[in-house]
């Protein structure tokens, strides 16, 4: 089928988007033709100022749109744990639970030796940095509970080690309104082992 | 969650869009913000150019960057047949068959009262139009199989009945590898009506 030129060009650039299709590539782009001008305007400005104005945060590389990001210049937050995550999307689920008032580190990524992804291409050594001075007595390890996230965990157990502060790592186990039917052995397992006093 | 201003305002523009909820809008800009910049810069270039270059052909109303549009000026297209449909995609559609070799005729919607359209509404005046020279000696109504698009196809076929055209309704039936046995009772009764030769 032949689409006018700059309606072939927002479809290939839309593909380019993660689980979108040509078919929903298509959707999406006649929308966009059929929808207020209005929308298209904010659609395409949003995209182009989300690029200039939001970069990493300097301390945790959360997103941020200053230098130092909300939740790291927030006194009110506990400044002697961080929470260790891979990615910043990791940050929003960890906030929308409301349990955890500490800080973040956004590893940005995680250890993949498959992906030629070492402990020097994530941001290991800023973490590090930031637990010079003390003021840090605990790590929570919330990568994720998959093979490149159990490595950076251990990693980073290892790294930092020699300096005394306790490590932990979330939980693994039955998710809750889950099934033992349905669960894996290996999740099973490690709800098992992972059991707590009642 | 609190994100940076700018990302908010991306991820309440993507939501927007048709099947995108809160939890999509937020993995797409999540990869905006992850891909290379250039990808963003195209993809916002790309919203904002197809609004300004892309609009409707003055003949068929079909989408076009030209005024009108390539397949009305193809001298090889039959031009004694026309198909007429609802929406754009809906040639997109047709020409994918490779069944059709005639002109289209894009309506911009289909009567529903339901929703305050009416005939005015959708270009069937337009149409009528372009039936004034005599080339034109059928019309194939290829509105959606649904209440508004029959609605239409009843109102055209009146419409254009003095003129002295031949009009005809796309087939309804079963489906190409459907099966009977899940087949509506509607679907079928077509399909039995509808039955033709072998």
């Amino acid at each position: 089928m032949h689409y006018p030129e700059p309606l072939a060009k927002l479809i290939s650039e839309l593909e380019k988007l993660p689980g979108v299709g040509p078919k929903t590539a298509q959707r999406l782009a006649f929308h966009i033709m059929r929808a207020p001008r209005e929308d298209a305007v904010r659609l395409s400005e949003a995209i182009a100022e989300v690029r200039d104005r939001v970069g990493y945060c300097e301390r945790c590389f959360n997103f941020s749109d200053k230098p130092i990001c909300d939740i790291c210049s927030d006194p009110r937050r506990d400044q002697s744990i961080i929470c260790v995550v891979e990615e910043a999307r990791d940050v929003v689920a960890i906030e929308k639970t409301g349990e955890f008032h500490g800080l973040y580190h956004v590893l940005q990524g995680a250890i993949s030796p498959i992906d030629n992804v070492g402990p020097e291409e994530i941001r290991l050594s800023e973490l590090v940095e930031r637990l010079g001075d003390g003021t840090v007595t605990e790590i929570v390890v919330a990568t994720n509970p998959n093979v490149e996230g159990e490595a950076t965990a251990l990693y980073l157990a290892r790294l930092i080690k020699p300096l005394e502060i306790t490590i932990t790592r979330i939980a693994s186990g039955l998710p809750v309104g889950g099934d033992l039917e349905y669960a894996d052995e290996v999740t099973l397992g490690r709800a098992l082992s992972g059991r707590r006093k009642l």
